[in-house]
C-alpha cells in the first residue's frame, strides 16, 4: 500500500476535496466491507449465545479489542469501546469517587469534551478546577503545571494534539510531573491517536480517550484506555455482571464491566479493519505524508495577503489541522466560498474550542483545514488556491 | 412490500435458520444500502459544518430523529439517540435529581439493564426499591403497584414485554395508577417497539427506551423518548452546548443537549431507514404475522414429550419470544444441537434475567426461539421437527 493507490478506497474523494478530517475522517472501503461482512455472514449479538454465528461475531468483537490495543501499544491495563471520545472523558469524570477539595487542572487549548466534563465535576463536588493557559501558537508549558500542581491534584486532563492550533503537546514530560505528585492523567488522543505513532506506555498516561470515527473507522465508535480499571462504571446493565439476585449484583471483570447493554458490534469490526488499515500504511509514513502537504500549506498560506495562519510554523511538532483566517471575512463565507468555488471541505467556526477562542480573540473563530492520509500535495494546492483567489477578490 | 418477498433483503436467511432476533434482529439489504450512501456520497459530521456534505450529514440527521419519533407517535417531548437501550435507561437513572427516601418501583420481569441502574440508585442515594413480583406466565397485576405505590415512590419502571416470557404488560393501567400518585413511568420497550404498535401518548409513559439493532436497525443504536427533557444529561462535551468560557458553559436545547460528542451518524441513518422498513410492511402486520407464527410454535412444542414451554399460551398477549426447555438437558446443550442438526439459530441460558430465572427455579435459563417479520412458518416447523428429534432421541 502506498500514498498513491490508496484514493481509491475512499469513493468520496472524485466527488470533492475533503480537508475536514479533524471532524471526522472518510472510512476506507475495506472498512466497510468488514462490516458489511459482519451484516451478510454473521449478524449476531455478541458475548450472548451459544450458536454458531454468535460466537463468531463474539470473537470477532473480542479481536477487536485486541487489535485496537496493540494499536496504542497497551500491555497492561484495559480497552473499552464507547461511542465517542466524549463518552470516553466522561466516563472517567463520572467514574472517579470525587471528594470536595480534589484538584483537577486542565487547559485552555482543551476541546469542549475536555472541559466541560470537569467542569461540572466543580459545580457538583466542589473539586477545585485549574486552566493552564497555552502560548497563543498553543504550546503548553511543563512548568506551568509544575507551579500550580499540589499533592491534592487528583487528576490532569490535557489533549495530545490541538484539533484548533495542531501542536503536539509533550505528553511525557506532563507525565513525569503528574507522578511525582501522585495525580493521574488522562489524555485526550482525539487528534493524535489517528495522525501519530503513540504508545501509552511512552505517554506515561493512566488514561488515554480517543475516537474511531476520525482514524478511518465508523461513526459511533471511541475508546477508552484505563491503565488501571479504577473507575465505577457509567452504565449497569446486561452483559456487565457476573451475577444477579433480586437482593443485588456482581459486575464482572474485563472489558464488560464497562460496556453495558449491546455494543455497536459492527462499528467494533469496523474499527479493528480501520487500524489494520492504518498500520498497512504504518503510522510514521502516514504522519510524514501529513507532515509535508502541512508545510506546503503553512508556507504558502502564511504568503497570501490578508490571511493569518495559527498555531505554530511549519516547522513544529504538530499534526495536519491548519487553522487560518481572512482579514475582513467571517470564517462560514470563507468555508462557504471554499466549497462553492472549488469543491474544498473545510470546517470553520469555533471548533468546540470557545474558552480558546476567547483567549486567542478570535470571536468568529477559524477556518480550519484538516488532513488524513489520502489528502495529496493538489489538494494542497487546491486548498492554497482557491483562498489566494477569496482573499484577492476580497 | 409482503412477508414472502422481504426475504431477499436479508442475505443470512440463505445460511440460517435465525431466531434470535430477541438478541439483535438482521438488518435488510436497505438498511445497509442507506448506511453505505451516507459513506460514499456525504460521510461528514453532523451539526458541526457548513459546507456541503456537513450540511446534508446533519439534515439526514436531523431527518433520522423525526422519523423515529414519529414512528412511536411522539406529538410533544425529546428523543435521543443513544447506543442502545441500556445506555436510555441510565441515562434516565443517572439523571434525575434522586433523594434518600424516594421510591423506585420495578419488577422481577426486568432484563439486568432495567434493573441494574435502580438497584445501583439503593446502593448510592439510599432510595427505596422495591420489586413487584410476577406470576408464572410473567403476567404482572396492575393491582399489585397499586398495593405498594405511594406519594414517595419517584419513578416506576416497567418493560412493555418480557424478553424471557413474551408476554405483554397492560402499561396503560399501570400508567394511570402512576400518574395518581405523580409518579414517573418508565417503559422498557426493547421487545415491544419492533414487534408491535407503540404510541407514547396511548401508553402514557414518560419515558420510552428502545433499541434500534432489535428492530432491523445496525448495532450501536438506540433511542431515549422523554415526555419532558427534565433530565441531567449523562455526558457533556463538544455539540451539548450553546456557550462556553473559562468559567462556565449553558447547554442548549433540543436532543443535541444530550448527545455530547459525535453521534453514531450512519447508525442513526441506517434505523431511519429500518423505520421506513418496518412502516411500509406494517407494524400491525409485523404483529398479526409473528403471532401466527408464535401460535404455530407454542402449540406443537407443547405437544413434545419432555418439552415444557414457558410464558403465556398461544391465544395470550404475546410477543414471538418463545422460551421452553428440555427435560435433562442443558438449555446451552439444545441451543448448539440445534444449531448443529438444522441450522437454527436460538438463544439458551438466563437472558440477562436472572432474578427471574431464579424465580421461576430455572436456574440452568431457557431456550429461547424468537423472532422477526422475516421469520416463516417453514422456520417454525424447523424449529419444532428438531426439538421433537432432540427430545425424542434423549
Amino acid at each position: 500500500m502506498t500514498f498513491d493507490n490508496i484514493r481509491n478506497d475512499f469513493p468520496l474523494l472524485s466527488e470533492v476535496c475533503y480537508l475536514d478530517s479533524a471532524a471526522t475522517s472518510l472510512s476506507p472501503e475495506p472498512v466497510l466491507e468488514a462490516m458489511l461482512e459482519y451484516e451478510h455472514k454473521y449478524r449476531a449479538n455478541a458475548g450472548r449465545g451459544v450458536h454458531r454465528i454468535a460466537q463468531q461475531a463474539s470473537q470477532k468483537y473480542r479481536d477487536a479489542h485486541q487489535k485496537v490495543r496493540k494499536f496504542i501499544h497497551a500491555q497492561e491495563g484495559e480497552l473499552v469501546f464507547t461511542r465517542n471520545s466524549t463518552e470516553a472523558i466522561n466516563t472517567v469524570a463520572s467514574g472517579l469517587a470525587w471528594q470536595k477539595g480534589d484538584q483537577v487542572i486542565t487547559t485552555l487549548l482543551e476541546h469542549h469534551s475536555n472541559l466541560l466534563p470537569w467542569m461540572r465535576l466543580r459545580n457538583r463536588y466542589g473539586i477545585d478546577l485549574q486552566l493552564l493557559t497555552p502560548a497563543r501558537d498553543g504550546t503548553l508549558d511543563p512548568a506551568a503545571l509544575e507551579a500550580i500542581i499540589t499533592k491534592q491534584t487528583r487528576l490532569v486532563a490535557i489533549s495530545q494534539a490541538s484539533n484548533v492550533l495542531g501542536n503536539v503537546v509533550p505528553i511525557s514530560e506532563f507525565a513525569k510531573i503528574c507522578q511525582n505528585y501522585g495525580a493521574l492523567l488522562l489524555v485526550d488522543g482525539s487528534q493524535s491517536v489517528p495522525h501519530i505513532p503513540v504508545d501509552v506506555e511512552r505517554l506515561g498516561c493512566d488514561f488515554l480517550c480517543f475516537s474511531g470515527h476520525k482514524m478511518l473507522g465508523p461513526t459511533g465508535t471511541g475508546v477508552l484506555y484505563m491503565k488501571t480499571p479504577c473507575l465505577e462504571p457509567l452504565l449497569v446493565g446486561g452483559g456487565s455482571v457476573e451475577r444477579v439476585t433480586a437482593e443485588d449484583y456482581t459486575l464482572t471483570d474485563g472489558y464488560e464491566r464497562y460496556e453495558a447493554g449491546t455494543p455497536n458490534i459492527a462499528g467494533a469490526i469496523g474499527l479493528a479493519r480501520a487500524v489494520d488499515y492504518l498500520n498497512a500504511l504504518g503510522m510514521e509514513n502516514i504522519q510524514n505524508h501529513e507532515q509535508q502537504i502541512t508545510r506546503y500549506i503553512i508556507k504558502n498560506l502564511t504568503g497570501i495577503e490578508n490571511v493569518e495562519v495559527f498555531g505554530p510554523g511549519p516547522a513544529g511538532n504538530r499534526i495536519g489541522v491548519i487553522s487560518f483566517a481572512v482579514k475582513g471575512l467571517n470564517p462560514h463565507d470563507v468555508a462557504v466560498m471554499l466549497d462553492g468555488e472549488a469543491n474544498v471541505m473545510v470546517r470553520s467556526g469555533h471548533h468546540c474550542c470557545m474558552p480558546l477562542m476567547q483567549l486567542l480573540n478570535l470571536t468568529d473563530g477559524t477556518v480550519r483545514a484538516s488532513l488524513h492520509c489520502y489528502n495529496t500535495i493538489e489538494d494542497a494546492e487546491l486548498l492554497v488556491d482557491t483562498v489566494r483567489k477569496i482573499a484577492g477578490d476580497f
